[in-house]
């Protein structure tokens, strides 16, 4: 039976500075990412979102919107790692300055876009900025060599 | 390790008419639902819906927008049960009167939230209506005894 692999990704955007904050990850894989991880035990999605920003950058975040999915689906097994995205700009807290994920960074989308280590996470911007998506659904056939996104 | 199982469920609109499409369940449970199914094979969410519709109800659907999802939870085992839904006003074709699920009947949403037979669809309302819901969490210890739904 194919695998689903439930997980979450969270754009925590500052207002004032308008920045929003990115991990410089060093581990499972390298570059810049939106913090996140595995929904857990009998977690909701929304919460197991809190839950990962918490852990991973110290903060408290609120009122989170649901900006979509990513799905990404394995061909050859029909395994699937589906992606609960949010967004929010209420937290309160003090950022740590690193996780084991990585160091947490405070940038402008611009240099996300424009930066050499986004690796693919700018990809899937679309789905943060209000386009109307709810699915950016990426089918592959070797393992990281996505073939296209298409947003859905 | 836990079950995770993927559908969908469409809301079509008829909006000359002030309709949604509904199905008088005979299958599996009784009661009105909306149009939807399992996700299958390589499909999208998205393509999954589209397909379930047409097979159940003989409509193409287009334009579909994504109301977000629900999330049963068996708080036992943590098997979930994952419904990602939609709406749509752009629909073609025949209405097939009925199809292996029950017959396909045009009511109001007032009818729907009145009639004694919505069953529990009338619960997940809510989150086809733009109330700004990302998923409507609800987790349970007996099998199809629901104790609460939050909407997040």
């Amino acid at each position: 039976m194919p695998k689903v692999i439930l997980t979450n990704m969270v754009m925590i955007e500052d207002r004032k500075n308008n920045k929003v904050l990115v991990q410089d990850r060093i581990k499972s894989y390298k570059g810049y990412s939106f913090p996140g991880g595995h929904v857990k035990g009998d977690e909701s999605f929304y919460d197991s979102a809190v839950r990962e920003v918490k852990e991973e950058t110290g903060l408290d975040v609120s009122n989170l919107s649901f900006c979509g999915i990513i799905h990404w689906l394995n061909k050859t097994n029909e395994d699937r790692y589906i992606v609960f995205l949010y967004k929010t700009h209420e937290f309160k807290g003090t950022l740590l300055e690193k996780s084991e994920e990585g160091r947490n960074i405070w940038i402008s989308l611009d240099e996300l876009v424009n930066s050499p280590f986004t690796n693919n996470l700018v990809d899937y911007l679309p789905m943060f900025l209000d386009k109307g998506y709810g699915e950016a659904f990426a089918p592959y056939t070797i393992e990281d060599e996505i073939e296209n996104v298409f947003f859905k």
